[in-house]
């Protein structure tokens, strides 16, 4: 039969990738032990060499969640698919979700609950703040959620969620407790087990520098409990808790085949998760919030302003205001052009609104601040060259 | 605010990955080129290098699938993510689906259809058959579906589906024709346009010989239609045809941030479907089907027999009966810690029944047929050493 379709000139091109210092909000550069990691043969989903590679993994993660939960893992997918899986797994149709608002990501939980069929309310906090705990109480108590979804650290606002205290309140509601810590987990402390968190899922590429496409995961016994009770099943097989669970081998039950599971992946991953554990979890903490406030010091002395404000600042993702007359895009333009330095903009509630500057594995480093400072001196220098830099120039 | 849980001493270990020979149902072993590609820098989910590798994937998708649709893209998620994708976006609460049953991935996609709320029916091949037309025109008159679902190539029992006429009864019947294509493309022709075909995905690790975890999908103009004329939201974000669509910049709509993608698995993606291109549909096809023949010319002599009847045998999978007094799973384990080669056992309703070789990609070549036929042989002979290669041995 006649094939009328023809191939693309474009791939006989070589594939061209430019290596760039990424200090945006994630991806972070990976380690060059992941990237060689990942040119290593490919394994099949079920070869005891993979098996070995997923407990390792499976071991690592419990560490950085700070959790001794069995349901412990990672989905094929991006950090995407952690919102999805935590969501799926502990709604059904017309169960009561309160989303806590500090940034775009309590948007897109709120979008993906309610295609979910839950009953999905609000509470906000004000731009560039995190929500108290007197806030989260009474929402809670108004609303009377099955479940309640925070974001730790989010990307879009640079707001850092506190969460201690917050567990007992959803005990005592009888409600589950899921948390975002795609931007936050190993640049701010977090504790599953001691805060009574149900559900956390974390991204791969923001501080851990692995691939993006693979999702650390963990849920609660209480979660697990919540699962066994539910009326219906888990609308999505491939998020399916007791599915992939089983897969990784967590509820003592044989492995099953649930997907074909991306070998190149759970390397980077592997070797990731190993780099974060012989520097020990205090470590990695302490090196992103040094380097955050160095990073805080420098844009404030060049006279930059901070969206959030200082009590609820997230180490790993500072957010700064566009000054007046400034436009953000012709900056982060320039950085990436002129220097191949990655510098972004804002997202959901702070798009215009703010440049955002990431500090993430490979990236946290004294010398990498020093550098996207001065990349991003010279940027906004290049675009307003009457830029004033001095405290307090970006009000007039 | 003390570490509870330490750091697991397996990840001092180096990470252990043996070079095995990938004769299963895939995934398979990966081209050079595409493993040296994923050793590459992180690149960032908008930056345009990853818009322009996007476009180059899209362009040779279009060309394996042979179709002009705009809406072909690809999923961050495993094949199975290419079947959620599919029935999420073309199903709606109570919408009948009709699933053609030729093995375990009809009953894959009838659990999953359900979880979506769907209405499911199925009309089954007889074991190692495929569905006549004639049958799945009865079918669709029986069951009025607004989906029909089959598998071109079910890789636990070797079926090959036949499509041509398939997707004109669908158009007379206002059905929509979802076709999985994980296991057969670039192996046995596939025409999505000239066929008529309304949503096809396919699986990066088997014929491509890319990593898993990044799945190619098509929709025709008429699944777009039927989205449009949804009247709920795709119940899943992360699969949402037009959100991803927008990401892939399918639509001529500004790109937006729909997930972040890995950049990884899309350089190796890249370089595979390049090297796809490069050999061409119809010769990447005739070594698969010249392979497959040399494969059931060797294994017959020996006396074995093959599960799928000759006219729906698929050439990248194949079936081979286990013979009386036989444990298949210590033939398996042999050939993997004898000789590093993968022969896999049987999968859902061929589970203990059958072996599996796979002839994908780079392993379709005459030299590796002949490789594996002597480590079956090897193998077997080892499990059991009075077995008679024979023609007709394994019925006695």
């Amino acid at each position: 039969m006649e094939y009328r379709v023809s191939a693309p000139e474009a791939l006989h091109d070589p594939l061209v990738v430019p290596d760039k210092l990424l200090m945006g909000p994630g991806p972070s550069n990976a380690h060059p032990r992941v990237l060689e990691a990942m040119s290593r043969p490919i394994l099949g989903h079920l070869h005891p060499e993979t098996l070995k590679i997923m407990d390792d993994i499976k071991a690592g993660v419990r560490y950085l969640f700070q959790t001794h939960n069995v349901a412990t893992f990672c989905l094929s997918a991006s950090g995407h698919g952690g919102m999805e899986a935590a969501l799926c797994n502990l709604l059904e149709d017309g169960d009561v979700v309160l989303i806590g608002h500090t940034g775009h990501w309590g948007d897109r939980a709120a979008d993906m609950a309610s295609r979910y069929g839950a009953d999905v309310h609000t509470v906000r906090a004000a731009a560039g703040t995190s929500l108290t705990l007197a806030e989260i109480r009474q929402a809670i108590e108004t609303y009377r959620p099955s479940v309640l979804f925070l974001t730790q650290g989010d990307s879009s606002t640079g707001v850092l969620q506190g969460l201690e205290g917050v567990g007992p309140v959803c005990r005592a509601n009888d409600c589950l407790l899921i948390v975002d810590t795609v931007a936050s987990l190993g640049g701010t402390p977090f504790h599953m087990d001691r805060w009574e968190v149900d559900a956390v899922y974390t991204g791969s590429q923001k501080v851990l520098g692995a691939p993006p496409g693979i999702t650390p995961i963990s849920f609660s016994h209480r979660a697990v409990e919540r699962y066994k009770r539910r009326q219906t099943k888990v609308k999505v097989y491939y998020w399916d808790m007791f599915l992939v669970g089983d897969y990784w081998g967590c509820f003592g039950r044989p492995r099953i085949y649930h997907h074909t599971i991306s070998s190149t992946l759970l390397y980077g991953l592997r070797e990731a998760v190993a780099l974060a554990c012989e520097e020990s979890l205090p470590s990695l903490i302490a090196r992103h919030q040094d380097c955050a406030r160095r990073l805080y010091d420098g844009l404030q002395a060049m006279g930059f302003e901070l969206y959030a404000q200082e009590r609820d600042r997230l180490a790993t993702v500072t957010t700064i205001r566009v000054p007046t007359g400034v436009d953000w895009l012709q900056v982060s333009q320039h950085a990436m052009k002129t220097y191949l330095v990655e510098i972004s903009g804002g997202l959901g509630p702070t798009a215009g609104q703010v440049f955002r500057i990431g500090l993430m594995g490979q990236n946290a480093t004294s010398e990498r601040v020093d550098r996207v400072l001065q990349v991003f001196r010279d940027s906004v220098k290049a675009v307003k060259p009457d830029f004033s830099f001095r405290r307090g120039a970006s009000k007039m």
